[in-house]
């Protein structure tokens, strides 16, 4: 391994981990930060994205030796101290592992559909804003094997670090891929044979009625206002029956049920 | 309404509302906050626990006279402008809702068990410990109609401000209690007629094969340990299928599954 250690916050090496909260606000220029084991490890494992380097607390070093061995004999695995790696991110990094990832060049939906097998599902999310459920719904995602995520341009970045950390690496495993416009985005999902279900309060069917294709094709918006309507009277609706007084869903939460659901071969 | 301006931040009428998260911290005797218009109007509409006041943005006051409506005439409403009520709470109170609530005395699981009908779903609680999966199992016990959620002295307070923010107000709608001993829960639930289900990621049986019974309790336990190996000798066991190389899910998208599983009559 390519241990070398870091004395000096200001060290030009470590350059990408520095004051790590405000680079989450102005972007990392096609890096990603990966942040636990848990996570260093699928990062390692998936091998979808090239790592540059891991920042790792000297105390933390002797449990990720496994974890490690995962990378080329050459890979940098900077260590430094408690106080050295905090005053390096900013603030205090009780998790002590850090790594930082190549994103590499976006994908457009339609070329990642064009590489998806006879069996697929698919989750289109349309205006996910909050970092925190897009990452619970790429953790659901690989729970329940789907196979792509599809983005509107009113998402936000699965790359974001707490999205990442909150996917328990999940955001660095399921392929996804961004679209424009959602209308082109139905006809070609409708061309490759995708079932197409919307997931929506007032859908017209229950869940527990609608059952899985080969190809399918889940639709989930955003919490407050939902999908758009000229969506929903292109697809078939579904929704999840709620207690009568409190029909209120977190969407993470509905696209676990949905997912769950539509898991079932 | 009973509408009064607050110009001075130290005004002993709005002590209460004094340095919010720190007093999250240290507690508040028996006292909880509301934040926001739907966590408020569940608060008085649901009638479970006493409001003691409202403190409001002067600019959100118009918005919510429909709900201040449900408090008696004499029901205190401070008005603050942003300034005078950033000072109060300490931090940027972009809502601009907030609502003093009495807790009560607490309640024994047993006694609560001892007031649920013949049809009964109960969720019981074994070390959850974090409050956005507490508040977001209670906002899914909300949803899937469940009668009651049962806490054991390992899981931490449903009361605490975040909790009720994420439970989207159901902490203060689905009744709680708590129980201290497991063995003599279960014995209790058992002598009711309850079916008792244990989820577990090595569960013995698929969910989807796990019948609703007239009484059903289901335990959930932390993410990381799970329920303890005594509890899951005891009961049945049930888990939710995930897919190879990710059987990682988060407790309360476990528990929106289960519930709304239940849920069906």
């Amino acid at each position: 391994m390519n241990l070398i250690p870091i004395g000096d916050p200001q060290d030009p090496r470590v350059a990408a981990y520095l004051d790590i909260r405000e680079r989450d606000l102005v972007g990392r220029h096609g890096r990603f930060v990966a942040e636990g084991k848990v996570v260093l490890d699928l990062l390692l494992s998936a091998g979808r994205f090239a790592a540059e380097s891991a920042l790792i607390l000297e105390n933390r070093l002797a449990g990720l030796e496994g974890v490690l061995r995962k990378t080329p004999a050459d890979f940098p695995v900077y260590v430094a101290s408690g106080e050295v790696m905090d005053r390096i991110a900013g603030f205090h990094m009780h998790r002590g592992i850090l790594a930082i990832g190549v994103r590499g060049a976006p994908r457009p939906a339609e070329v990642l559909l064009e590489t998806l097998p006879a069996n697929a599902l698919v989750v289109v999310l349309v205006g996910i804003s909050n970092h925190d459920n897009m990452g619970s719904i790429f953790r659901n995602a690989a729970a329940f094997g789907a196979d792509a995520v599809l983005l509107d341009s009113t998402c936000c970045d699965p790359f974001y670090r707490k999205a990442i950390r909150v996917s328990v690496g999940a955001a660095l495993k399921v392929p996804f891929g961004s679209f424009g416009d959602t209308s082109s985005l139905t006809a070609t999902l409708d061309r490759l044979g995708f079932s197409q279900f919307a997931l929506s309060p007032r859908g017209e069917t229950d869940i527990r009625a609608a059952e899985r294709t080969s190809r399918l094709a889940l639709y989930l918006g955003t919490e407050g206002e939902g999908l758009p309507e000229a969506l929903l009277n292109r697809l078939r609706t579904i929704r999840i029956g709620m207690a009568e007084g409190f029909d209120s869903l977190n969407v993470a939460a509905a696209s676990a049920i949905a997912l769950h659901h539509f898991s079932k071969r």
